[in-house]
């Protein structure tokens, strides 16, 4: 997490401050419920709301003493609430307060990051309606395939992040779980309906079963998540690299005015943002395994977990946070360039309709083995004169296809609509 | 995948003979459902079941020329169908067959390993009932912190797993969609009811869209989450080779009577299963970056996850498969010391119950921090004399404690059953 | 390890044929240094290496008995040699024997790997010097920047594959090391001087300090650097597939004659052989993590390293192999577009050219930021045009331009050969 | 990079005024040597060093604007030095800065982890010496093996230390070198001696050729080399926290006065110092896959590599810092329990001396087989007994042992030195 690539809200949550105030909050509402069962006068627990307060600066000195946090923690609210403070805390462990903590955090956000989405969402869904219709060159292995329309790329990260959408609500439930369970979780010396009670009141549900830690295949399981998102980050911006490349320039970043693409040349317009999340995707998916590798913890707990999510839990929400959004603006203003579109398209020679005259051929008795062959045939000389020859021309010219297929039909093979009549089709499954 | 840790059902998916068989339905099916579209003669569609076969190395052999597995195969097809079989693969690619069959293999493969996970959750089960009031020392950081019983142990180790089960239900929908779609996915030669129809005779769901591949964080998504269960397998075994060290002994992989422990020493009996399943755990982890990385292919598609997935989609699977089974067998045949836990509980001199005291004296009127300082100036002698001495014993002997709470108050803080009363609330958490 | 992946001399490295001979050796010259040593006798060292023997099939068949795969094939080995086998493996531990037996397999792998990387720095070399002054445009970002070199661009490939040789060099020299220490490596019934024999024999260094183990930061820095080669594969693949794109098409893979690229499609020609180097370059990258996490083995020793090397050992130098050598014939056999690489440096209508021009007017006294602007304000007219504009004439029409340099000296700025000036030099450097 | 893990000397070299003063000095040197080549006047690159000066706020200001972090900081420098500025920079590009400066800054960061390793190998080879001759028991699979010394264990992390000292001095001849080889690195408008010169200046090589950057998988094999030495942290750190175990407790942490080990629980003492250091390694170790995955850049570069480098440069060098320095306290003051460990030598009835008796039944004329079975049987019976039982005594009254062997040689097999006599070879070997 460094200023550059972090914005405020998500970096808001992972603050001293913001931390003690939930910890706060979580000793208090347990005071209540521990007041309601009669373990602890009410007065007590009134008092903690009331008088209650944390000092950062005075926490982090005595935590140089005591080397414990939670115990500074509690020093410092005691030297605000005074005598009714020992009534804080009463049979709960400092796991109690933290895991809980950390929960009420990544579910914060997870929030955040769902909004991200969300706003991700609309802008695909915009530019794919925007771009429904406009033909574009559909490639694989980056070889000129068939085509396809520049909506349909759209509707397809649409659909990528749709399901990103719904991973992530499914791990922000696996994480949002409240454990007040005392030492070892046996609930010795705490009731369960504390633990009930915070929950509620902290927006969690309950832990079944915690070993005084909350297990952590959950948080395993949560940044797993946001691996995937993070992949599915670098794919979208890998294409618009691809798009923006000379030859292809089919689209660009948005280039603002005072900008300057390179100190050296000055005629450059580079991907840059989109490169940039590329380097951020890998560093979200490189929380991965420490993550993982958090889940085996020994016996009923150990603290080997926390150093790593005391770094990754705002390093990975940060992060992702930051590269959606500028994923959200790079699609929101991506400058297309259909006409480049159309010529890249037409630059093959009629290449790209190549199976549909497979399929004649087939279609009139030819076996498939000797279709193929036609049509390789007259492709590779269309492909060697890069363009400059026409497919249509050629099988024009050769006995064997005229014997097999009209040249009106041939004709009505290299029609760019035939490729689009499905595009409704998939909009409506898409966007619904 | 090596035979080692390899178990044959598992193994059967990703033979070659498996492959292509699951290739000869989708192509049998789709054609009927041209047929039924009237794109192709019924009579072909028919002979395709009826005369259709292959021959695995015959199909090696025509790779060999075509460089081309999809096509090697229509071909050695072909050779049994004769003339119907052009009416095979009609405005298909090879994606479709290639990434349906994919979708196939891991939604059998998610069967056995949900079905592996239900053994395991039942031998869990089981053996927590069989131990759920059995005492045992919980611990944190390695060390001695207060009692619970060796079936919360495994209480927790059911819910992590029967968590387990869910992710995994949940990543098998991810990955089981059929498309049949077309180059490009723009179904431009072929029907989209054809992928309906292929669908549903494969036990899969239609993907909404697809870009001539099936897109691949769906199975970035299903590898994340085999990833965390094996993380989850290495936390039980872990679990296990802490019970068995020697110092501890309190449970012990079963040993059979013919076994050996060393080469050299004749009276070693190690935990070479958890052991075991510790390394296969980092194996199944390994596997998640390349699943991540896989993700952002170029454009509409390219072939570089397909080595990856040819290598990941066996060695993952096979190995978890083989995992759970170990661990359920370790769990089931597990030799649990219920002497020796009781014997480790005691012989810390009962400074398991400190936090009793702590909080009883500070019922009392004592401050937190002052009620702290009393008994961890106690419990530290204790310590010191390695269990030898008694916290209760000292603690009669304090006058500030004798100042607060009297020797019978004191004697009832020490005693086990009071950390065990909820261990019923817990069981009805977790098993229902 | 997948048959489809694997070349046989790497594959049998890993056979357990080769890995049970290998023992034999070991236990055989072991017993001579003892014999030596006057600790067995002569005749029994003798007996081993003159009788000796073992069957893979009744091996197994003990294993599955005993449990303990040193302990079988001393057994097997036994029934060859008759009495005098109970000399063999006397004060050794079934470490000395498989960790010494691994670094004689991974010694052996880094010569094959050596090799490989030999043949590839050949081939790189030679195409490098065959297009040494070819001219083709340098990008970053995907975007024209100033003209380069193919054979400059082969160049910094080779200069990368020589630095992963000499990385490979020292990771063998750390793997390669023996160990003979007998149980927890005290050489208490071993003396350290059959340790110094054995080594010898087998071709490795003493490991100057075993824990019954041998370290295992050693392999992990060896499968380190097998990732870090494997990343180079990827760099070098991408570049290929880069240049392959149809757009750009100033190199491609070799097609052969029979070779089909797509079932539906036969126009295609794509760049399936980088491709999956770009996916077998994510497996062996993958292997580095689980590599990594072996070495933290508990106490003297644990197993769990056992399975995950069982595994990664054969995978990632089986894997890499089978790059290497794939690489090496891509880039042998690359087809290369000189007129093409041409045709696209001259796409941009002069405006890799930009540069010279911007230090012309600093020099000519106008300041850096107001040069900047002059071609930039130019360079963004050509760029627009997409290439029909001429970046010299329009700054021959500018007069703040005109006013600063000739029409002459700005011709001059647009000589393709000023580019190229310093291409022997790096040659030098490179190739020495 | 937190300040809970973090020291201020590693923290300054990342931190915007480090950055720029390098670039300032990178700048100013090469304009010196453009200076002595006669590009740019003598008083220019004076009036740069005398009136030179940068304003991170400045800069900051600049580049939200133009975009560029480069530009911006030349437009800084440029306020300050005035006309003569416009000499600056010539024939460079920003890569040319910013590679160079991360060379200078990874150096740095190399030669304080140096010092680290220094500081750690003494401490190690301090208490190494002090518990030379100390017996504990060595453990493999956790399971009591055979006697050592502590002095032994701690030998071991010595000579892993040691390595990784020589592995990190490579690594950072592999990072040190400088590149001012201008756009696309062809020197086209910068002479090489310019390189050579800077590169001298700052205390690098030269890179023999850059593609405009500095190639990547130098940087990633720095990265590995972190993730390797973070791994050798992790297992030293788990054997302290295994030693440290209540059951074991043959060492622990020093646990200063005034510490507090649980909020709850005022008896514990744990091992919080090498947890973290576990978790410290799992997160280093994570860094590792993004630094490969940033090898394979686009062409001559794209600019994924920056965003990863920005976080994990600064991540991975300030948290091993910390780590490394971390752990030396750990070792330097660790309490060290050598009656507890002959104590823990003692508790196994002798089992410990198992392999003696085997092999001296073999020597006395019995096959290993039976060997194995007579001295197995009796360890099992100790084994049961939890160490009540004597296997010396058993022996002694097993006929077919004593029939084999006097019960005086049996005696001399139980000799603890008879372990300890190679110790001095050993420690010869790793510290000479």
């Amino acid at each position: 997490m460094i200023p550059r690539y972090s914005r405020p809200e998500m970096v808001k949550i992972w603050e001293p401050e913001t931390r003690f105030q939930i910890w706060f909050e979580i000793e208090a509402h347990a005071t209540d419920a521990l007041a309601d069962l009669e373990v602890v006068p009410k007065e007590a627990a009134k008092a903690i709301w009331e008088k209650g307060g944390f000092d950062v600066a005075r926490i982090d000195e005595i935590e140089a003493e005591v080397k414990h946090d939670v115990i500074a923690f509690l020093t410092s609210v005691a030297e605000h609430v005074g005598e009714p403070a020992r009534f804080m805390h009463q049979g709960m462990t400092s796991s109690d307060v933290l895991d809980t903590c950390l929960a009420v955090q990544l579910a914060r956000a997870s929030d955040i990051l769902i909004a991200d989405l969300d706003k991700l969402l609309e802008a695909i869904k915009r530019r794919a309606y925007e771009h429904k219709m406009t033909p574009t060159i559909g490639r694989s292995h980056g070889i000129h395939a068939e085509p396809v329309t520049f909506g349909l790329k759209l509707a397809q990260a649409y659909a990528e992040f749709a399901r990103n959408r719904e991973r992530l609500i499914a791990a922000r439930a696996e994480i949002a779980t409240c454990a007040i369970s005392g030492a070892v979780g046996t609930f010795a010396n705490i009731d369960p309906r504390v633990e009930a009670y915070v929950a509620e009141k902290m927006g969690l549900t309950v832990e079944p079963v915690s070993t005084q830690v909350i297990p952590r295949d959950r948080h395993a399981m949560f940044f797993a998540v946001l691996g995937v998102i993070a992949s599915s980050v670098e794919r979208l911006a890998t294409e618009v690299r691809h798009l923006q490349r000379t030859e292809v320039l089919e689209a660009e970043e948005y280039f603002s005015p005072g900008q300057k693409g390179s100190s050296a040349m000055p005629h450059k317009r580079n991907p840059v943002l989109t490169e940039n999340l590329t380097g951020l995707a890998r560093l979200v998916r490189g929380y991965v395994t420490p993550a993982l590798e958090n889940v085996a913890l020994w016996h009923e707990r150990d603290i080997s977990h926390s150093s790593v999510e005391r770094m990754i839990g705002p390093d990975a929400t940060v992060t992702l946070d930051f590269a959606l959004a500028r994923l959200t603006g790079v699609i929101d203003k991506l400058l297309v360039y259909p006409a480049r579109m159309q010529k890249n398209l037409d630059r093959m020679g009629g290449l790209v309709h190549s199976q549909r005259v497979l399929l004649a051929l087939t279609q009139a008795g030819i076996s498939r083995e000797d279709s193929y062959r036609i049509v390789q045939r007259n492709a590779m000389k269309v492909w060697e004169s890069d363009g400059q020859l026409s497919l249509l021309e050629l099988l024009k010219a050769d006995p064997q296809v005229t014997a097999a297929i009209s040249a009106a039909e041939l004709e009505e093979k290299f029609d760019l609509d035939y490729h689009l009549k499905h595009v409704d089709t998939i909009f409506a499954r898409v966007f619904g």
